[in-house]
């Protein structure tokens, strides 16, 4: 008998297949050149195949790798800078963001992978104007990535309130062109772990006819577009004053709103205009975490989910929601949501892991390829460890405890392998291909470095967090 | 030179002295006794003290030991169990916690135990009938706690809407004799990490008369009462058909609301009626966690706290709020907050961070002990590894971002060292005085007897879980 790569047995599989978790018990996995074979009662798997190698999972779950569908990786060496503050960007994050070199995004963005693996994210969605410059670090640690590249018209100043962008029309070519490069030099590659999305920064900061080219030229490469919109109230301000429309009544209008876009935030979105978004055939990306610390919002994925649409979760970036943790992501999305309607049936835990999984896969177009535990697709996924005090005991009859433990008590360490196309990527609480050490030295050293040149505008702006430095509070 | 016990030095140590966070650099303690001798400038005390134990925390924070001030431990044993339910206790908890015996609470609160240590908490407080009965396993483990005990007079049974609790005054008796009996024996001991409080359940289970007896009582004895106060609309609803006035009103008619009394939860009342629970000086309980998975509602501790009052943190219990996380408490504190207010400034990181310690310390009326790293308290205390990728980096200039990134974005497993009354009762991912992995066994084994036998009541029910088991959701 040939041996293949991999055979996984476990007590629980969640696949995700079908519309809940899929649950199997007693179950193993093979695994071979990155794809799963065949997924099956325990004893008839392992009778049928050989492996190089082969884990029983003992105590364990087995569960898809975690998608992370919105990221802004590079700014993780700017964690905790910015809570607590109204005008989040301006008051919080502009002194030291203004001091943000390209080395220190690379360092913040090894960082944030090497905390976001730790608690189970397979694939991370990054979203930047340079999001190529981090592909050699992606596949050295070998996780699944799905880059979007940032297309901006407006100019890059401070603008008062009241004032409309100005845009650069040449700018926004030069994006545009950039974005086309990579798409061409990246999509699809790295056995395709890496996919290009394009990335108008939002319905504000692009004009109708930049933003209708875009369009063009990603349906022509049948890619999706991936945009903030509605994210608040400065871009709908923007908006009323250019077009007199609110953002999705404008999307709408030019026939936008389609299955080619992804839209992520809808912070300011009501339940109508969600729905409207969802109707149209549009997936939304959530980032519940990052809008409920900066804005003291929650979105309406709810409403937009009730309307037919596919919600991913993301976990945004560290200054504003200060981690990458899609477990704590999960959380937020459950809790928060019964806190928005005062009732604690709405969002239920399957619900939300689904939204890490399979309808976040489904989401961003990357279902066909991971999401579920199935014969074909790619084999990213996560052992957890249900022995671990935060989700003991378990449950399997009357119901099963598993997943709410997981979605509600699950801190993160619980997460013991991490497997990417087959490749083990994380082991024992350790990076395979990464020492965090160093990452954490070196991130630490830029910071040591950043903080200094930040200082003056900082305490120019003298935002909440500087008001606090002054009376002892942090 | 005699040597004491123990001494501490770390780059940043949060004193919580001060009315912030009381944030010393390059600092030492030295420890003697159970108590703080003296913390100062590194060089300094380290000139001044030789230790049998010297700690040298680079790249630590030292914090005073969470406080957890409102917690059902026994029912650890059922985590996860009754979530995503409306009439939670009815619908989720009911199959399950009428299979409850008493060994299954024991286990349960140990499992609590090592979880919560392991993300900081090193005062429990223990709500429950027979809280005593956990006071040999506390000792051994080293923690502090404060227990509560049950006093109930209204009859266990289930009731109709609409029907009057029945009032059992012998059963009352018992109760208030139980709870004086262990008082007399446990107030104060193990070197008085041991404190007790009155509980009466409810004004709603408790007659006027059984109360007022409870408060003089307490009153004689300088403890306080601990009592869930204003829970929710079954509450409300029995003290308007009994006396025709809301809970709060009600409790300030017999001059129930005074200095002695900590309310715990007030999820039903509005600002007006915290402010005046507050007004009386009363201390509230919020458990942020719990209220919010439960009920969708974020009780109004701002409000309580505008009005001059001291609120402390509770994890509750594990099938509603699913874990015993401060961290996560503190996190979901600033969090509800900054949602039921739509203001990000709401709840700032270091607020709740007082909270969780001094605030939390005086609110149970233990300030006198713990809460804040001075000479003369008792030497609670932890470390917090700020290198970890969930942490890092960490800012010094111009602004501090360690109490954000802990508040934020820790997970718990951060925390490398819990000590209690000088003690270190955790150390290197392990409690010194418990197998953890026996007491996860043990729960374990305690749960798989347990779900068979409620699974009669659990289909009978048809709650919302049940549903989700039949359609493959769980």
């Amino acid at each position: 008998m040939e041996k293949i790569d991999l055979l996984v047995s476990a007590p629980h599989f969640f696949t995700m297949k079908g519309d809940g978790v899929g649950y199997c018990p007693n179950s193993a996995m093979a695994v071979d050149r990155g794809k799963i074979l065949a997924i099956g009662p325990r004893e008839e798997i392992l009778n049928l195949y050989r492996a190089n190698r082969t884990i029983d999972a003992e105590g364990q779950a087995v569960l898809p790798g975690f998608i992370d569908a919105h990221m802004h990786m590079t700014l993780c060496g700017l964690r905790g800078l910015a809570q607590d503050t109204g005008y989040w960007m301006m008051y919080g994050l502009a002194p030291f963001s203004h001091q943000m070199d390209e080395a220190t995004g690379i360092m913040g963005a090894q960082l944030a992978v090497a905390e976001a693996v730790r608690a189970g994210t397979t694939t991370f969605g990054e979203f930047g104007r340079r999001p190529d410059l981090l592909i050699p670090f992606f596949e050295k640690v070998g996780v699944r990535t799905q880059i979007t590249v940032t297309i901006r018209e407006a100019v890059d100043r401070i603008y008062n309130p009241g004032e409309l962008y100005e845009f650069d029309p040449a700018r926004g070519e030069r994006m545009l062109d950039a974005c086309l490069d990579i798409f061409t030099r990246f999509n699809g590659a790295a056995e395709g772990r890496i996919t290009v999305l394009f990335g108008p920064q939002g319905p504000d900061f692009v004009s109708r006819e930049l933003l209708l080219r875009i369009q063009e030229l990603a349906r022509e490469r049948k890619a999706k577009i991936h945009m903030h919109t509605q994210q608040g109230d400065r871009e709908t301000a923007q908006m009323m004053m250019r077009y007199d429309k609110r953002p999705i009544a404008w999307l709408d209008e030019i026939n936008y709103l389609d299955e080619n876009l992804i839209a992520v935030h809808l912070t300011d979105a009501d339940d109508h205009e969600a729905q409207l978004v969802a109707r149209r055939g549009a997936a939304m990306t959530l980032c519940s975490g990052s809008i409920g610390i900066i804005d003291g919002v929650v979105p309406p994925a709810k409403a937009f989910q009730e309307a037919g649409g596919m919600v991913a979760l993301g976990s945004d970036q560290a200054p504003g929601n200060n981690n990458h943790n899609m477990i704590n992501e999960m959380k937020l999305t459950a809790l928060f949501n019964k806190i928005r309607y005062q009732d604690p049936e709405v969002m239920p835990a399957w619900r939300v892991l689904r939204m890490a999984t399979i309808e976040g896969a489904r989401a961003l177009g990357l279902d066909k390829r991971i999401g579920s535990l199935e014969a074909d697709k790619q084999a990213d996924f996560i052992l957890v460890d249900l022995r671990r005090p935060s989700l003991a005991p378990i449950y399997t009859e009357p119901m099963r405890n598993i997943v709410p433990n997981l979605v509600y008590s699950g801190r993160g360490d619980e997460v013991s392998l991490v497997v990417v196309d087959g490749r083990i990527i994380y082991e024992n609480g350790r990076l395979i291909h990464l020492d965090e050490s160093e990452v954490v030295s070196a991130v630490q050293a830029a910071a040591e470095r950043l903080g200094p040149k930040a200082a003056e505008e900082f305490w120019e702006v003298n935002g909440t967090n500087a008001r606090f430095m002054k009376e002892g509070k942090l």
